[in-house]
Order: structure tokens, then C-alpha cells, then sequence
């Protein structure tokens, strides 16, 4: 049994020190919804003093909005804003003696590139012409996985383990009754469940099953980095090996 | 004989078009002083169809001020900001089936590595950090081909047809006297003095050895064009090989 | 029988001091589409100079693309940014011994404040706060019209002479067969059926009536320059007067 | 005995809330290297509520470098840096019932602002030319005091209790020793002092008198609140007022 735990780095906030620590990839900001050269420089060299696998997160250009705002961009400008981020992330990756492993979509561009298949073919597409050999993480199912196949990029999907999910296997909507789970005992549950049995109870009382090769860790509170560390050492009591998604079977 | 010509392309003016047939090696403006995401992409398509060697023109980040303004950046802060430029547009070229192969500062930049040892040293670190095998194309005798040294890095010089040199060999200040030739006729003699003589009359009325392994074209008037396209002709006719100086002699 | 002509100005194009002299209302760019505090204060000054009335013309926050992408932005920060670029711009005004006397959206803003309630009533909101008085210049029967009126605000109607319209009176959106009219003396002719009649032949052969107290003049082309001089000629040869709509009746 | 205490706000820390019951004038930050339109409007009605009087921080446009790098900018670009970003700040004390009621440079504008009478001029004539009767709030005896009464525009000369002092009453530099009074006692003893008696020790350990009618808080650290706090209480407890420069003695 093996998993990855993925976090959002690099975004100015105070956590990723005690973050870094406890996952295996990350998914490190490139300068347009947030983060900076400087930033990026620090994240990646740490990174790789930690051997946590490095990936870009790439967001709309929004630094105002923190990426959290959809900008209805043309599928051209915006595949190429996707490599603009890929390789000057790449460029710290390098100078801190490694590369971008994988590439994974942030805020407005995650919802979007996962509902509405242009923004997830100029992500694809992009990825595909930077590098065909990089994943894309990301949702189960989502326009994006069908968008990475299409274009001949591999795909990993990643789980929630603070999320509510459907019997479809979906996740449900933000702003719907129940769609977080705040109970972090119960957190960690689901982090277990998805890591151990490849399933977890869905919102009407069923059981969904969702292949994760992923779990997604929420940083940006101080609770989160306990949360963190909750999961992993659950994770490894369960017999669960921590390793990057990039490392293969 | 051989020498290099290089212009600046993708800051949005509307001359690349003509421009790019008439040079050897293209300063592609990476986002910070100038161009976007789209441009880049575009322009390096554009140079690997021409067989114009791509070189990242980086910049002090102020679209606002096209980067002709000095910006007291921390040392450690402007090396990052040349690292991520690289690797930004080193995404493009390599999307272009090609890569970055030499690195240039613009403007403002331009100005403060080569008066002021410590941005020239950001400079340099940086590029050395990213890859040192890049050359760093600039002004002779200047504080950047001091740090180039320092840091390990190849440094190329380059002329200006178009600027009047003191006896010393250094370019005589914008805004004193004479600094500017405007005289189309006399600056395409000075490219071919500089190309077939390696040297050039210098405002005192002697005569200046000035080792150049590049011309720098001006590009952005409608006469520059004209201008570039002189200048080519008239080292053809001389004799002289334009070819780029990554090419290696 | 009057009149007003309005055009975008301040947008960093070439052909404001053309345009200055053949318009009566200028939407001068706030600098979060286009535009920047020194184009502000050239182009109120010399507004201020020829009695061209100056309007407010917002935008999203985008000058990598001009405007033109719908950012998908909270209702309030959405109205902050409004009165952010009115205060910038009555700033401006103020130096040059006038004031903003209105506010027209820009691009993509404009499209989603004629079509979409929510930010039509971010922007009426905003104009309303900042002051009540400022009338909103606008698309006739479009949701920004019911917002302004909502909110206590003027609005004033424009019409385009360059775009064909529905027999409802709507604009035929860009991008279907025949919705922008190319004929340069077809869209004379039109500026002075609404002028003088208060109406336009619709695409399917009716004639529709608009009442518009404002005519839109494109200025980002050459030829465009030429038209609004056109347009200006034969309206004033039919006896409409050329006025500020801000002027009263 | 009376004294103005302000403080730098609306620059995205956490302290605002804090900050806002114990000053009694703010700089607001308006967007350039700090702040943006939301917390604006947030942090004018706040003030508005608390009877705090708004001033306008003006800064380079550097959100990156949190206007702390000089841009060596034109004047002219400057001065409209200046206007535009009064300008929007006072839309938003518009909203919030009140205007902008005076001004005060930041980080590295404060700096050349009070040591380059170039920039200096060019702060001091926007202000003038926006409205002359806005003072401007700055370092007594700096090129900005001198630029102001060129510019016929008031001067309120501020000083910092956390600061060293030389014994011809200028500020010691930050980076030579003893520059920074850490010891918090010290800090409100001094504070006490500049609004008692108008002098201050200097390093040297002579006396130096200091004419401010407003002293700097500066509040970007959680014992910052504390240390306002304190210098507040000990103020009224010595029998000064607390009141804004701007309601005249």
C-alpha cells in the first residue's frame, strides 16, 4: 500500500516550513496567482533538501484575485501562460539541483480545467508541448483526465480527504450541506480509507469507490498543519508507505 | 570574417517581422520590462524557423516603465528575477524545439551591470546558477564582463554602430554631444569598421580598437529596419560571414 | 436635433490627438485595462483644453489583455474597483480643472454589465457610492440599464453605427453573419438615421427604433479616424448638433 | 500639550483592527506597493467610524518589493504616480463620508523623497497641483519639508520614538549600530519626550530638540500594537492630547 500527499507551497503564507516536512510532493505557486521568484527559489531548494517531489502550480495570472477568479482567457493565451509558469518554475527546479515533475492546475484554473473541456485541452496541450513525459494531478474523472489523455499526457488522480463525495464518485459542491468535513478525526479517517481501501463513504450513506494515487493536504490554516500530520502518521500506523506518485510502482 | 547581429524582438513593437530575417540572434524580451506569454512563444517559433539563435533579454520587472527605470532591487531578489526569466522563455524555446543560449540585460539593467559591480554580479550568480554554460552578451569592458569572470561565465562583447566611443574605448554617454550618429551612411560604415577592422573612430578624432563579437541593431523605428538591412548588405558585401556567435569561430 | 459622439481614448494607441478634436465625450482608460497616470493626465488635459467632456471608462484589472477577458470577480471587489478607477481618474480631472462627469464600462466588463445582473449592479452600486450624480453610459435596454435605474443613477443610451441590430433593438452579437458593417458609408448613413430619426434598419429588413442620446465612434484603427470625421461632417450637415450628452437638453 | 500619532494601514498585515482605536491619523496604503481596492474602502470606513483622520501612503508601484526598492522613475511619471493614487484613495474616504486630508511618502519614496530634491519636487507638486491645501507628513529638515514650501504646499514634520537620533537632529541610519531602539521602555519614554518637551537624547548623548507634530507608530509586528498602546497611555497620562495635525492648535 502506497500513497502521496500533496500540499500547496510557495504561496507567501506561513506553513510551508512545517509542511514540507510531511508530504511527498509539491505543488509550488509560479508567480501568477501567487508567489514570487524568491519565493520560488527558497520552496524548491528546500524541496529538494527534503526529497519532496517538486510540481507546478500553475493558476490564472491574478494575484489580486489569489487565482481564485476566473478569467475567461483565450485557450492560446492561457495554454501558454501554463508554460510560461512550467518553465520558470523549471528554472529553480534546476538551479536547486533537480527539475518539475509534475504540473497541477490552482483555484479558478482547477475548477475550470476540471468542468469545461477548453481550459482543460490548453492545459493539456501545454503540458504536452513543454514536456510529454510530465503528469498532471488532479480530479478523478474530470475534463482534464479525459483532456490529459487526449493529448498523450498522463493523468493522476488525487482524493480529498476533507471533502465530501457523491455516489457518482464527484465531489460535492462547495456551499452545499455537508461538502466539508470539518471533524478532523474524521479527516483522517478518510485519508485512511482512501489510502487503505481505495473508497470512502459518499454523502448519501453509500460507499464510493476513488482510485487516489494522491491525497490533497490543505495548508493554509495552522489546524492544517496538524492535520497533516495527523494523516501521515495514521497513514504510516496503517502500513501505508509515503512516496511521491512520480516514484513509480 | 564573421560577426553576430542581434536585436531585441518580442516587446511588442511591430517591426519582428522584418527584423527577424536580418540578424543572427534574437534578445527576446521575457515578461518582466516587456512581452507576454503569447509573444514569447511566437517570436521563438519564429527565430528556430529562421535559424536565429534565441537569447533571453531579461529586465527589471516594470512593464509601466518598458524597464528603463533602475529599480534598487536586492541583489539575492534580482538574481531570482533573472533566473525565473530564463526559464521562462528557456519553456518557449524549448517548445520551439530549440533553447536559450545566451542571456542579455535590457534597458535599465543593462545600464546598472554594467556601471554597478553589484547588480552585475546578480547577474552573472544568476546565470551561472542556471546554467554556465550560457554566455552573457553585453558591453566590453563593463562591470558585467568583470562579474561574468568571476562567476565562471563566458562574457561576449558587443558594438554599436550608432553610438560614439571615446578614446578609451567606452561608449560616450546619451545626452552629451555626439553621442548619437544619426547619419545612416556613417553608422553603416562604422558596422563594417567594427565587423572588418575591430576598431572605430572615436569622437576625439582617433582611433579605438573595439573587440567585438556582436552589433547590436536598434529595432524599434520604422528606419531601424532599413537601417539593419544596410548593414547586412554592406557586411555581406564586405566579405564578412554573419553567423551567430554561439556558433563558436 | 442633437447629439453626442464618445470614443475610448487614453488606451496607449496612436490616434488620440486625432480623435480629441472630432468627439464630444471621451471614456479615457483608468489603467486596469489600458492607460497609465501619465496618459491619464495628458489626455484629460488636453479633454480640458478642446471642451471634451471627460467620462470614467473602468475595466477589469487585465492590461496583459486589454480588458477583453471576463474575470469572474466578487460583486465587491468588483464595485471597489470601479470607484478605485473613478477616483483615479476625477484625480487627474481635478489637475486638469474639470471633473469625471461619467462612467462607461470597457470590454469584457461592458459585455457582462449589459447580459449579467450581478455585476451590472456591482458597477451601478460603485458609481452610486462614489456619486450619485454620475450618469452611466451604456448599451439601451441592457441589465446595466435596469441596475442604474435601481441604484438612483442616470443612464444614458449610445448606439453603435458600425454594428447591426436585431429587430428587438439588441445588437446581432460578433461573430454572426453581418454583425459589424464594413461599408464606411453605410455607417455614415446610420450614425445619421440615429441622429435624425431615432431609428435603423434592423438585419432582417425591419426598421427598429433606438433611442440613443450618445453614438459610439472605434478609434483603434486609421481608418476609423476617417469615419468619425465622416460621421461628424454629415451629421452636422444634417443639422444635428455635436454636444455633450452631459450638457442637458 | 498635543500630539498626532499615526501609523501606515491598509497593507494586507493583520494589525489594522488593532491599530485603528489608538491612532489618530492613518496613512492608508493605495495600491502601489500595498494595499488594494477592497481593503481600501475597508480601511476608510473604519477610519471614518474611529474619527481617524485618512492621509494618502503614496508609494513606487512595486506590489513585489512592498515599495521598500527605489525605481529611479522620470519625476513627471512619478508626480502622476503620486496624483493617481490620491486620487483613488480619496474615492474611497469619498464613500466612506470624508476625504483624503493629507499625505505621506513610503518606504523607499519616503526615503529619496527626504534625501533627492528631484523626487522630492515631484511629490511635493502633485500635491500641489491635486490640492494645495493637503499637507504633506515627512521627516523635519529633509528635501521633502524644503520641496513643500517650494510647492506652497504645508509641511507637518513627524517623528519615530524607535529611532536614534544625531546630535544635529537628523535620523541615525538604519544598519549603523544603535539605530533602532529596541527596549520598549526607551521607546515610550521617548515618545514622551518629543511631545513634552520637543527634544530628544541623541546618541552622542547630547540633548537635541525635535519640533513634530505627529509621531510614527509603526505597527507591522504583534509587539507593535502593544508598544502603540503603551505610548498612548503613557501620552494621556503625561497630559498630551491626542488629536489629528489636522484640526489646527
Amino acid at each position: 500500500m502506497k500513497i502521496d500527499l500533496n500540499a500547496d507551497l510557495g504561496e507567501g503564507c506561513g506553513n510551508d516550513a512545517l509542511l514540507m516536512p510531511l508530504i511527498s510532493s509539491a505543488n509550488i505557486a509560479c508567480g501568477f496567482h501567487a508567489g514570487d521568484p524568491t519565493i520560488m527559489r527558497r520552496v524548491c531548494a528546500e524541496a529538494v533538501r527534503r526529497g519532496v517531489v517538486i510540481g507546478a502550480q500553475v493558476g490564472y495570472r491574478d494575484l489580486v484575485g489569489f487565482g481564485r477568479r476566473r478569467i475567461d482567457a483565450d485557450p492560446v493565451e492561457l495554454a501558454n501562460d501554463v508554460i510560461y509558469q512550467i518553465g520558470a518554475l523549471d528554472g529553480f527546479a534546476r538551479v536547486a539541483g533537480d527539475r518539475v515533475r509534475y504540473v497541477k492546475p490552482h483555484g479558478a484554473l482547477y475548477n475550470t480545467a476540471a468542468d469545461d473541456p477548453e481550459p482543460a485541452a490548453a492545459v493539456a496541450s501545454a503540458v504536452a508541448a513543454y514536456d510529454r513525459g510530465l503528469p498532471l494531478l488532479g480530479l478523478p474523472g474530470s475534463a482534464l483526465a479525459d483532456a490529459a489523455q487526449e493529448a498523450g499526457v498522463a493523468f493522476v488522480p488525487e482524493a480529498f480527504a476533507d471533502r465530501a463525495y457523491r455516489a457518482d464518485g464527484r465531489l460535492v459542491p462547495r456551499g452545499e450541506p455537508g461538502a466539508v468535513i470539518e471533524d478532523p478525526y474524521e479527516v483522517v479517517a478518510r485519508a485512511a480509507a482512501f489510502a487503505v481501501q481505495h473508497r470512502v463513504g459518499a454523502l448519501d450513506g453509500s460507499t464510493v469507490a476513488v482510485e487516489a494515487r494522491s491525497l490533497c493536504v490543505h495548508g493554509d490554516t495552522a489546524g492544517a498543519v496538524y492535520l497533516a500530520r495527523e494523516i501521515r502518521r495514521t497513514l504510516e500506523d496503517a502500513g501505508v508507505t509515503l512516496a511521491p506518485f512520480t516514484a513509480g510502482s
